[in-house]
């Protein structure tokens, strides 16, 4: 079977589909949509797709399109698409969209004459680095990628979109936009910000970078990881993601002061249960 | 040359050395002390050292004494190793400490008649496991390891020490101990306090264990990780440099609070600084 994909946003997401997509025969063709000239250019040099086109040929082209830009632009581009569907009635067109925040766009699109046709998908995997230079092989395997409020895409569509992280390898997940913003503030979010609190601090405290390069430890590199994730995917994933970012914050900077207040009062007892109840994440984490 | 090394405390750093030590012809001989039985079983079983022997034996048999247990216990062990020297005229012996801490230890010592014969060094590896089943090859390879106060001991009880390090591929760093308590809470145990309060804050908010297994990306993995650290290990730490520790999470908590302001505010050019100063960590920390 013939069948085209388009990919708006040849970053570490869009870039490592377009790779493994092709490689698995899931697309006989892959065309890409990337507007930085550079990224653009590195994206065909690396062969990461067959094709960098200008976007309205990849709608008018692609059976499915994957928009796998930051959460902000995404909303727009999805909106767009499911336009343009609507006007050219090209009734059996897909798009999907990769962000880490859900009930901004699936609000967006809800009342959409076309919302049968767009699948809205995330794809739990990543590295900290990003644009077409940070995408790979194999980065899907293995992991999670949900689906938020598919009931509200048609049941040709999810099938379709449902293959396709078959072929990248992913377990699905199905769960309704607002439960998955909640639960990645509480489980994903949060722990880019305190990376990001963590970095700023060491920055702040060793003005001598050389004793941070000396003194990190595997354990330091591993905490402080998430720091080097990119601004431009961060900053509409918190913004749009508030309200839970927020309150998980809030849990969090309480534990901080649970933790300082035992050792400033130099409470073993404490200091160790703390310790020890936050071990127990030992059993779910391997 | 004969060379008879003793390892007390047979978990992750005092195995892991007694493994690389054997193997690299370092040591003829390796003997250990452990005071849990049922680690000392799995440590001869394991074949971490050649022998299991009682306290007393491994301070008469050793030419060097390793002390790789918690830091508070680590304190009481070091002065009575050296007592034993002062004792029975044992001037060639050597005792060393592994501690994450080193202001205590050096204070404890400073005015001991053997203080030459104690090297205090900090090996700056690890792991988020501990016990004799965490010791493994090459744990040391490329990573520092911290004289503390090295003017303190014997040029030729350093020299000695150095050569044992270097057996282990670790890198040299001198400093006081000061200073190394200072430092270390700023780059690595500021580092654990962050792990173990993200993993508090997600146990606290995720009441289905589920969700977290499911939706843990290899970023949320990665900056918990270090919450599966040991109290055993981190009570004695935090405790010993808790100036530094408090001085260090004042610091952090500021930085969140300024976090949750943009967020809370949804100021997106503060965020995006805040991220962007956060990324710097990327020129020091591959």
């Amino acid at each position: 079977m013939e069948r085209t994909i388009g990919i708006i946003g040849l970053g570490l997401i869009g870039g490592s589909m377009a790779v493994d997509l092709k490689r698995r025969g899931f697309a006989t063709r892959v065309i890409g949509v990337e507007k930085e000239s550079i990224n653009a250019s590195a994206a065909e040099k690396i062969g990461l797709v067959d094709e960098v086109v200008p976007y309205e040929d990849c709608i008018a082209q692609a059976d499915i399109v994957v928009v796998a830009v930051p959460v902000g632009a995404a909303v727009r581009i999805v909106c767009d698409v499911l336009d343009r569907y609507q006007q050219t009635e090209a009734k059996d067109r897909i798009v999907i969209d990769t962000c880490s925040t859900k009930e901004q766009i699936c609000q967006a699109t809800h009342y959409h004459p076309c919302r049968g046709q767009f699948v809205s998908t995330h794809p739990m995997a990543g590295t900290e680095y990003s644009g077409p230079w940070a995408a790979m092989p194999n980065l899907f395997d293995g992991r999670a990628c949900i689906f938020a409020n598919s009931e509200e895409s048609s049941p040709k569509a999810l099938r379709a979109v449902e293959e396709l992280y078959d072929a990248l390898n992913m377990r699905p997940l199905y769960m309704n936009a607002t439960q998955h913003d909640v639960h990645t503030a509480y489980v994903s979010h949060i722990s880019h910000v305190t990376s990001f609190a963590l970095a700023l601090t060491v920055l702040d405290k060793e003005k001598d970078e050389k004793h941070i390069f000396d003194l990190a430890s595997g354990g330091f590199s591993s905490t402080v990881r998430l720091a080097k994730s990119s601004a431009d995917m961060w900053v509409p994933i918190l913004t749009q993601n508030r309200d839970n970012v927020l309150h998980v914050m809030d849990t969090y900077i309480e534990k901080m002061y649970e933790f300082r207040q035992a050792v400033d009062d130099y409470d073993e007892d404490k200091i160790r249960q703390l310790i020890e109840d936050a071990n127990r994440i030992k059993k779910i984490i391997r």
